[in-house]
């Protein structure tokens, strides 16, 4: 009769406790952080945690408020804290606070560096337990979320013996916000940094971003615009930017923040920013010293100079690395970093402009200080959907290079066109740079092996902003989910991390989990198709990169103007980087310039990026290269379909607010995938004069219809 | 023992859906509508609910979700929708359907109007039941809502006997939000139409705002700013207008369109927008024949024209009548109205800025057409912590006025000070204009019963954006509150609504709702205290209009000064509006010019804004002026430091959250009115070299430090 009871009281239980969870609303504000009930107690689940410390620090204190959280909601109840190991206890044990464990009962932790861990299934006293031990507090964090994320998605939590340090010492998150709450290729509402009302209100989400980002191993935040303001080092906004800073502390975050060259000039007063004047040197030590003050553990500056109208040492006649060295000067004592972009363009217009960063930093390398970072986009031009990786990655040795990604969809369709970014960054990392030899990815010379940099890192722009589920959609989360997992491990798969992003954001169920990972692995090839197919690229609209503007020719400077990257005219199609041409692809090494440069050999999908063809030029597969074009954007609108209808039969297994909302935003992408075809031919037919392939349906409108849409007011326009 | 299980069981599954119902989170999107869980099942809480219609309306549909809704959190389970009418239904019979029910059981709903209802206990088939009755689905709605409201505020359900119908026939908030969404006066994040994503992507908010709206009685939106973009009117946008006006109709609310005047050239290609030319005339009713097409029940333009740059009639010689009446004749065959704003001032400088309202539009009485509503700020000036009532109320009988109220604290410290406006608007609307003789107050005239206007209405600014809790502040919800029931009933008391919106919203507890109504109460005399006592005005900031900045003397236009409006010197303080001066107090009916003309009878409150005295003036209670103003910035202080204290002193019973953020806004809030007064007394002192009196402090910092602060990143700033 008892145990009847029981079961009838649980059973009741469940049901009124499922109609509560129901009542939260599937936002997306969760993220994949969301922590599903388990359907049932995993073996050797844990009873307890024991954080075998003697003093607990806000880290390890961070780490016990995330067991507790998501044990509430995966098991049913809180781990309870406990001061003495029993039997299925979950031990944190942080080499930094001095353990209360028996010698020999915790793993050596030598080998996972300042932020690593190891995860062991082992016994102490007796009793089985699991261990997450690190060398510090922070390893000790991450440790934690691993274990969290393996229980959440379902994975076994038994037998555990892993060891994981990450293979960046950077993995920064880059803000382009503004002081006055615009993000600058934001699609996801405005900045989360409420700059006015801080420091006396501290909004409770920085601690809910400190979480998300924690839980994927970014451990850095640039908060501010690289198109920078030098108000945010004034002590008003200082005192703002330290209240963030003691939010994402406990989490292992740093912050970072823009350093405007001219500041010596706009806050100093003085009469240059030339950074071999020592006036300005001195200028940059005291305010360091003061932004210091505010922070001590601020991470250092992030820096865009000399590029799109920015001031920088070329203003005085110095060289980046002399600006740069200068601000690496003034953080040096104190730990700090600088992360010089080298996304630059020079106020005249280049031969190619994909050529310059490389022209103008090869040069340098070996004339940075120690502790500055040069950050590059994965690719020369800028975070098109396809580019072929960026030449200077393997050409600098003695310089650290980070790569910068975008994670906001500047030129992916912003936030309503679902594209999984892994496989981008996957396809990136993985490129053979041939720098050292074969071999010598992408990945081996970010992570430091190929060169034996000082300092690592990745930065990611982030698509984060005050929209409740942080990213303007529920598959941007996904990108910003990827980005940290290949800042800890750039040679992890994106297919991986798709999936168990969605195992912790949607559901475990496998066929589910297969379904939605099919969706975002093709995700991003649809875009490239629709958009820039062929090694097309840069064809969007002016200023706010919405929508297709192949036919745009007449902007303030040529490289600017989709024409300048297209080159179409009645007779072909194509950008010549060959030597006949601009020889960009001589930027690259040997066996790869030569396969690039070569019509046999260059991929399909970087053709036109490297040559200048006719429309009937001969494919592989035997149809003309207008045939092809004309088949991609097809392609593209068929991917984009089949996601759909693949999505539509979720329909019943995703809550409805997301599900909707993704319905919603596919049907938008569809449309628009629709109008980059119908456009782009519109236009290519006003310049080849050739008939539409066969089976092929002509625009609905005339060129001059799509000229004509104009859109004063998309997001994240450039201030 | 089956008893012993039962309580067991339900004990239990409280405790749990406890906890689940805390793991909601208390952000304050919820507004008033948390319908809380009740101590105990009121008296003739009803079991069922009955649509006594043959068809459901999507109104109807609306208000029977919103009962679904309500009593699954109020009650512990949704009421079942039944077609029989047993014991205890909730009965919903709406005129507009036909009902089912037996002849004689509905009251008589003749006196409430097309938008009113009753609220009955009675008996129908000999069954009690609770009778919402109406003669439109939209006066069941709100009905519903009243229903609701009493529930949610632990009030009596059983018998009722309620009429109610809403005093003004337009309520409508006013949204001075831009198509790029920024929103101007906005402390409240961005505008929640999100006119990218729109129309394909109509987000789930909309609905929540229509709720809320319709709750209040509010039956009309204005999306867009009054400093107007034409770009709205163009078929994109007026597609988007739709997507949401689909949303609203349910919820009996209307979309208007703030319409720019100068949109015949702009959109149209016209070389003139005189309101007199034919072919302007035709433009506007080509597009509004459009704009109706898109939306059938499209509710008519909100017009600011010939004011602060905005272009208008006047720009072709002619007058505001003449340009309100061309968009009339547009609308009128539509059943649209036309709202014509009389806050207006000249390119040049006016003798006295106040007075030209009343200057331009009193000679107008009479010229404009029917469906042409003037829409009047509550004072002369611009929405400041304390001003007169509008000289223009009771000044113009054949012409309908409505009133326009802010919201948004524009003037009363953003979204982080404490200031309840429903005694701000209870002030003005309650004040006698004397104009058709003693007792015709300004709400008698606004709603239409002093002149007989055939429309009457209020409009408020909204205080809406993105912000998760909707206002920017728990407090801010409030106003939006108050504005809505004083549209509904221009006559009711601030206190009364303060009252039941913090039942709704904070507790039902007696001694909790007094605390918290005590501290509304006080609030906004303590903003006027701090701020601009003794009939000062306009003292913020230049542009954005946050802080304080007395000094300012040097603008474009003297109008736009703080010294403008105190004109003090070293001799006194405060603008002579006497016949020795501007004279503006002659725009008012005799007894009331005569009052505040006079030395002896004029109220402290608005001394400054109608005499200029000088500093040794000796008030009523013997102090002089000097000694009463800054006693007055320190009560203001003080006030808040009361408000503080009593907030605190609500620990533990307000859920941390929404606590946690109150403590946090009265912190800053203390800190600015700190701020008020030492800056103000700081340029006080400067001008009249006075010593401080006894026991007052001096500011901490000299007058250049208050000059030297700036804020270039002050949210809601226009554009």
């Amino acid at each position: 009769m008892k145990n009847f009871i029981k079961r009838v009281a649980a059973a009741f239980c469940l049901l009124v406790s499922g109609l509560f969870q129901h009542a939260v609303a599937e936002d997306g504000y969760e993220l994949w952080l969301r922590y599903e009930r388990l359907d049932q107690v995993p073996k050797a689940a844990p009873h307890s945690v024991v954080a075998a410390c003697s003093d607990v620090s806000p880290t390890l204190d961070a780490a016990l408020s995330e067991i507790s959280r998501a044990s509430a909601s995966m098991l049913g109840q809180p781990l309870k804290q406990s001061g003495k190991i029993s039997r299925n206890a979950l031990v944190l044990a942080s080499g930094a606070c001095g353990t209360s464990l028996p010698d020999g009962a915790l793993p050596t932790v030598d080998q996972v560096g300042p932020e690593g861990y190891v995860l062991q299934s082992t016994r102490i006293n007796g009793k089985p337990v699991t261990l997450i031990a690190a060398q510090s507090d922070a390893g000790v964090l991450y440790g934690v979320f691993d274990y969290l994320r393996r229980m959440s998605s379902g994975d076994a939590v038994a037998d555990l013996d892993v060891t994981s340090r990450p293979k960046t010492k950077l993995r920064l998150l880059n803000h382009w916000d503004n002081l006055d709450r615009h993000v600058e290729r934001g699609y996801s509402g405005q900045s989360i940094w409420d700059w006015h009302r801080l420091p006396g209100y501290v909004d409770p989400r920085y601690t809910d971003y400190a979480r998300a980002n924690a839980s994927i191993g970014i451990n850095g935040t640039s908060l501010t615009n690289v198109n920078s303001d030098a108000t945010v080092l004034t002590p008003p906004y200082l005192e703002k930017v330290a209240a963030i800073a003691n939010v994402l502390r406990p989490y292992g975050i740093k912050v970072y923040l823009t350093a405007r060259f001219s500041a010596p000039m706009e806050l100093g007063g003085l009469p240059t920013a030339d950074p071999l004047d020592p006036a300005v040197q001195a200028w940059w030590q005291a305010k360091t010293d003061e932004i210091y003050d505010y922070v001590p553990d601020f991470g250092g500056f992030l820096v865009k100079a000399n590029s799109e109208g920015q001031p920088g040492p070329q203003d005085y006649g110095r060289s980046h690395a002399e600006g740069a060295n200068m601000l690496a000067r003034a953080v040096a004592p104190h730990g700090g970093v600088v992360m010089w972009r080298a996304f630059v363009y020079s106020a005249e217009e280049p031969e190619d402009r994909v050529k310059q960063a490389y022209t103008e930093f090869v040069p340098l390398d070996g004339q940075f200080a120690d502790n500055v970072l040069v950050q590059v986009k994965n690719g020369p031009l800028d975070f098109q959907p396809r580019e072929p990786f960026h030449p200077l990655f393997g050409a600098m040795p003695e310089t650290p290079l980070m790569i910068e990604l975008q994670i906001t969809k500047e030129y992916l369709g912003f936030s309503t066109h679902l594209a999984y970014l892994g496989t981008l960054w996957e396809e990136v990392l993985s490129a053979d740079t041939h720098a050292e030899g074969e071999g010598t990815t992408v990945a081996s010379v970010v992570d430091g092996e190929a060169h034996d940099y000082a300092y690592t890192g990745m930065a990611g722009v982030s698509n984060i902003g005050t929209d409740r589920n942080w990213a303007g959609s529920i598959f941007d989360q996904a990108n910003w989910y990827a980005f940290g997992r290949l800042a800890w491990n750039p040679d992890a798969s994106a297919e991986d991390i798709a999936r168990e992003w969605v195992k912790q954001t949607f559901s475990r169920k496998p066929e589910i989990v297969n379904e939605i990972t099919a969706i975002m692995m093709k995700s991003r090839e649809a875009v490239v198709d629709y958009m820039t197919p062929l090694g097309l690229t840069h064809l969007m609209g002016t200023g706010h990169h919405y929508g297709p503007a192949p036919w745009v020719d007449d902007l303030g400077r040529a490289d600017w103007t989709p024409y300048y990257y297209h080159k179409a005219t009645r007779d072909g199609i194509g950008f010549d980087r060959t030597e006949n041409g601009s020889d960009a692809v001589d930027q690259y090494a040997g066996p790869i310039a030569q396969e690039w440069a070569s019509l046999d050999t260059v991929p399909d999908n970087l053709l036109l990026w490297f040559h200048h063809v006719p429309w009937d030029y001969e494919m592989r597969d035997g149809s003309t290269l207008w045939q092809s074009l004309v088949a991609h954007y097809s392609r593209g609108i068929a991917t984009v379909e089949e996601m759909q209808a693949e999505w539509a039969s979720l329909k019943g297994q995703i809550d409805p607010e997301r599900f909707n909302q993704v319905t919603d935003y596919l049907k938008i992408q569809h449309e628009e995938a629709q109008w980059w075809r119908d456009a782009s031919i519109a236009y290519w037919q006003s310049i080849n004069d050739l008939p539409l392939p066969e089976g092929e349906a002509p625009p609905p409108h005339d060129l001059e219809y799509y000229k004509s849409l104009s859109f004063p007011n998309a997001p994240g326009q450039g201030e």
